[in-house]
């Protein structure tokens, strides 16, 4: 039977295993992480709402029933399209037949200096738990050392989209528990949650109401909104803003966009595209390699012409690099549907047929703003918002994660937030050094699928 | 209001301040974790069972109410007797008018070579997490390496008491859920579980026919038992016995017993009794320090006369340095009755009245091996076993597990895990080095209450 190897074990990747599990091909997942991490709720995990284990789903137990699907917990250290071999750090080498790339995107610092050594990430399960116990950490001294406290327990958010504005939402309420139900000794004041963007509105990708809305409701929740505002350094002090401006930060959260880890991209040919992304054919597969598929944050995904989420141009054919009009945007919908695309061309190719080009079944875009607030927009431009929109968003993702189990756990959990107003493990696990480890720093990023 | 200082968060400091939450005083509970551990379900955690978030609850969640309790996030670094004042690493000092040290205990090495070196820990929720991560990354090595894999992915636990019982078990059926339900390419001749103890019996504090049943069930879930063998020393190759014989080993569990911190008994007058805990009066306040209280696994608490659990001697009067015979086993039902009564003790003292002696009620000891497997033994004697003891020692846990979010869980958690065999966060979090990390090692212990 023909080998399909599968880089990376999130959306993207596990959509496609899931496609070729009932298949006659050998498939092997391999990631660095031996679970699955589904990341729409990193934010929740790093603000203390969920555990870990809420959000992670061991890789082997959910194909326990698939024969064929076998599971290689390893680090992805290159590529070797010539010989067909994909190699791991620990020296192995894993021959395949198909290749699906689906090793994702990590941070991008936009050579902005400071970043890489000062802030914060929030792109993987070990990146969450770093900040949750920095920003616990952070609160715990300013109330230790009460007035005498210099640098006051300001968490910055740097970055206006979904990530951005879910997680100083729910920054703002893990201040406000820690103050009124806690009962930390802060000072209001100079305990505050900034969130920034060099852009004139939060979520580009909602509609302008949509964004409206969200930057009302975080201002309501006390978030300190500001935007249009270039960050030029970070440093131990805080944000150092274009115009000269020191935000003094104890924590400072990077999350203005996201790359594709150089060393994948330059074994996949160098063909990068905009955001950094591999440049891909109509139906996923790498040019010149047709057998070579990269799905997911980690493929510049085409659009279908005119009429993609960002505004796609009319046109066919292969996608130019830096024409970042025609290519998908980063979402998960993306990568499920270009992992099972992928996929199905793998399928084709083993019945000797030809592939098809992908095309992306919209299903819109939503949100959450903290508790019992979201946006959700739907394809149609349809556009829910509060309450609905938050129970559309919880609905939504408790179908999505994995594993009845998990389903059970993160469902108590939320009723429990729900209800019993102030919840979750605040809890400061591990020893918390100024800085976060190099794991889960982009300049230290030893393989593509780091941040699946 | 006088201020009653509690070092520890653990069973003995939390029934301490329960008990002064009503009284007119101010008390300060500090732990260098913003946590409850709940310590007997360690092992759980440790063998992937259940999440971190499971066993730990927020100490300022479990006095959010108590407006006369506060909490204080900090390492204790010593104790100014004279001064009445609790010194803390970041050069804070706590004055107290009453203190109630509840400083827990920490690994005991025996000065065995290579212990604090190459062997992992279980007393904090941090030691488990490596525990787990460590097991866990070791079976995706063997299954990495296949054949090739020198070391055989061999788990020895030492120390033949409830710890080693309870991890020696559930590390059978990790490694068996490894093989038979993740599918792990493991040889499960080489892949073993080895429980080793000097003594000619397992569970030395329960009756020999309950531990003949420990023993019985353990070899039937493939656990090797070897008994009556003294560890020489400790390496990366494994454990050396001290006949000379290699047990080799990629993992090994210290669980052979603890100790107290040197420096607390030290600050305490170095009145060190057995196993190194602080000889106290027999109304478990330090001698000549009648506003100093020491309770749980840091102080040799006093068994009744001639009736203690472990087989206590007629006399009455204070304990004697080496005088193991009176004085109260490291439990968790010791710890809290003794911060009780330490608590009680305070109010007395407030009240001007004379303190009394504290007198243990014995509800029994229990142990669980596994799946639908325990031992509980009732102080009358009666011994439950197989699944009675098992839901017998459910259920006290349950009722004993701080937080009813964490009872839901925990509940779903092993119900999840009765009905629906394989279960469990079997997730490997944060990177894995060779070795656990400083923090917990014993060898580099910087404060007492670290192991609450």
């Amino acid at each position: 039977m023909d080998q399909v190897v599968i880089v990376g074990g999130g959306f993207a990747g596990l959509a496609a295993a899931r496609r070729l599990s009932e298949e006659p091909v050998e498939v092997v997942v391999v990631d660095q992480h031996n679970f699955h991490t589904f990341q729409p709720l990193l934010y929740q995990v790093a603000t203390a709402g969920l555990g870990s284990a809420d959000v992670a789903y061991p890789i082997r137990t959910i194909f326990r029933r698939a024969r064929h699907v076998r599971f290689v917990h390893g680090r992805v250290s290159g590529f070797d399209l010539s010989a067909h071999s994909v190699l791991l750090e620990n020296g192995q080498e894993l021959p395949y037949d198909h290749l699906i790339v689906a090793s994702g995107a990590t941070a991008a610092t936009f050579d902005v200096p400071g970043v890489v050594e000062h802030a914060l990430f929030l792109y993987t399960l070990d990146d969450a738990r770093w900040v949750r116990n920095q920003v616990l950490a952070a609160l715990e001294r300013a109330d230790a050392a009460a007035s005498e406290e210099t640098l006051a327990p300001v968490i910055v958010v740097v970055g206006g989209g979904p990530t951005g504005v879910e997680t100083a939402g729910a920054m703002a309420e893990l201040v406000d528990i820690a103050i009124r139900h806690d009962r930390l000794r802060l000072d209001p004041d100079r305990t505050r949650v900034v969130l920034l963007d060099g852009q004139q509105r939060l979520l580009p990708s909602f509609s302008p109401t949509a964004s409206a809305y969200a930057e009302r409701i975080l201002r309501a929740r006390g978030v300190e909104v500001r935007l249009g505002l270039g960050v030029e350094s970070v440093s131990t002090a805080g944000v150092t803003l274009a115009g000269g401006e020191l935000v003094m930060a104890r924590v400072v959260l990077w999350a203005a966009g996201v790359t594709v880890d150089g060393t994948v991209a330059a074994d996949l040919m160098g063909r990068r595209g905009p955001g950094g992304r591999v440049m891909v054919e109509r139906d996923l597969s790498l040019p010149d390699h047709p057998e070579v598929f990269v799905v997911g944050d980690a493929a510049a995904v085409p659009g279908p012409d005119g009429t993609g989420p960002d505004g796609a141009a009319p046109g066919a054919g292969r996608l130019q690099p830096g024409d970042t009009r025609r290519s998908l945007p980063q979402l998960a919908q993306v990568a499920i549907q270009s992992g099972d695309h992928a996929a199905r061309q793998v399928v084709r190719r083993l019945e000797s047929r030809p592939t098809t080009s992908f095309a992306y079944r919209d299903k819109g875009v939503m949100a959450t703003i903290g508790r019992r607030s979201a946006v959700a927009q739907l394809a149609g431009g349809t556009v829910f918002y509060g309450t609905i929109g938050w129970i559309a968003w919880l609905a939504l993702h408790l179908i999505y994660l994995i594993g009845f189990r998990n389903r059970i756990v993160v469902l108590i959990n939320w009723a429990w937030h729900y209800f019993r107003w102030p919840s979750g493990p605040r809890l400061i696990l591990g020893d918390v050094p100024a800085r976060p480890p190099a794991a889960s720093r982009p300049g230290r990023i030893g393989c593509p699928e780091c941040r699946r």
